[in-house]
């Protein structure tokens, strides 16, 4: 019902525009990386990913119905945002001398398990609320790993770092919390809602807002860490 | 049709006992990190992530219809049970110089395959004999790795620690036995089989096994790395 | 659609055989690794897991129709082709001191949307075009690691390393080339395209090409690694 909603409301041109975009990104990274040389690679690596995963994603919007057109978005941000805050757990950790796999791996956890509160909110006709606001609470727990203990690992690497870490961090939690918020005004994924944004508006609005998570995030992150090697 | 057997046999109580001392579980745990301050983060991350996965997945028993209401034990075992054997290796290795990735991997991915036959057995209505005794097998391998090289990792380390690793591999050992056991008997998940069980028996089994298995396992668990820590 | 033309073509003891092979493989590897104990123990279990999740998945087309008989190949590819791949790369970095985590990430990244390209190919009935020639851009993703930085860290190691892990990779490089042209004649899954290959001969090529990618492959390993281990 989502597919036939988004492909007969005319934002095909836009998805296409997401889906060049992204791949075009993609090899900008890759191409970056090589002028950057103080970037580390798992940077390029890592957006490369955010990106061309996303792009191909958009396909089923435009490419006529396939088996997860219904669930592009979610299958998208299952991988994407989990490698989102990834990025951002490497930004600061980036000249860190311990390991810290097991908050990277609490970060992601909860943001996957967000995703999924998304996917499961959709479906369930009848009483969606608990699995919206379970989803609202583990973003609010994400949001915590990324303002308390990753804050503090970069601010005891460097002012520099932390400076550029919380800029990134502001920018995506603030990104963020407009995705529940778009979902919950989207009478395609939640009729039941206030039903604010048509077909038209909700496949737009999921054009812009990982536009800005993903293609100028990357772009973003990796500049800032090009900036950050050349202070320290 | 699992969906609608289980909706439709009163059991739903009882499933929201289980969602919610499985979220209540998974704060509790994150709580206790704080008081208990020589378990190592990465334990209480785990059985967090354990209980709030498994507790999201059986929302679909009660919400209402979902995509994956029918796959929802499955969905929910595919990530929890890995998680729970992983658990029990991080116990085992839990002071060990050396790194046992290898070994870990072979134990969640026999893990994973091992939930992935169930799959295949509820749904190949003609003959799932094949896949049943395969999970059979691998579960077998489980149960090897955790009684021969991660028993010997353990006892490398201290007696105190192996006492309780092997405690807890007992239960775990115990407790895992009993689900293909269940699984067999009901005739909700296999009705070409005795069909002991009813769907409000199946259900039932399915919330007093995980609870042993996750909430329980969880807190147990915790306690004995505390308590093993005290005594090294 | 494709489960029945498989189920009807009369491949079943084709199929059959590739399953037993399978599992046998399996355990021919544990066996092996007893015997060639200069082979480390991530080998034999990657091997492992590559034919045995193969051998799982093609129960699909011979057990009665299931949830995931018509993308059964793409659910077997989508585990077993990373884990191909990481077995070279782990081959390639067998004695480097430096780790290579972010290139192996990569490496197994590109092959896992490489398989997600082949789903959204057989669905996308409309226009198969874009997902196709993504993946086959994606291939060659996949061949320029392994060809460059992979053979490099080889280089780097010892000569003896390196001829054997060239060997290896030009034969994957092969047989992964004839996939997606396999794939790409069959009236099974790309009816829109020449449809040179019936059911019965798309599935004996499925069943010939992981033959040699994953039972032959895994021996032909196991047993370089074991022979650059006498010789370094």
């Amino acid at each position: 019902m989502v597919y036939e909603a988004i492909a007969a409301s005319g934002s095909s041109p836009y998805i296409w525009a997401y889906i060049i975009t992204a791949f075009l990104s993609g090899l900008a990274f890759l191409y970056l990386s090589r002028i950057w040389d103080n970037v580390p690679r798992r940077f390029p690596i890592v957006h490369f990913f955010i990106v061309t995963w996303s792009g191909l994603m958009y396909l089923n919007f435009v490419e006529g119905q396939t088996l997860i057109s219904d669930y592009a978005w979610y299958v998208d941000w299952m991988i994407s945002t989990p490698l989102i805050v990834l990025a951002l757990a490497m930004t600061a950790t980036y000249k860190s001398e311990k390991n810290h796999y097991d908050l990277i791996a609490a970060l992601m956890g909860l943001q996957f398990m967000l995703i999924v509160t998304g996917i499961i909110s959709q479906e369930a006709a009848a009483s969606t609320a608990y699995a919206f606001w379970i989803g609202c609470g583990l973003l609010a727990g994400v949001a915590y790993l990324l303002w308390v203990p990753f804050r503090k690992i970069a601010e005891e690497t460097s002012d520099v770092l932390a400076k550029k870490y919380k800029l990134l961090a502001g920018y995506i939690t603030v990104f963020f919390a407009l995705y529940p918020a778009a979902w919950y005004l989207s009478e395609v994924v939640y009729p039941e809602g206030p039903a604010m944004l048509g077909a038209f508006e909700t496949s737009l609005a999921f054009v812009i807002l990982p536009f800005f998570c993903k293609q100028v995030y990357g772009f973003l992150d990796m500049y800032l860490i090009q900036k950050a090697g050349e202070e320290i």
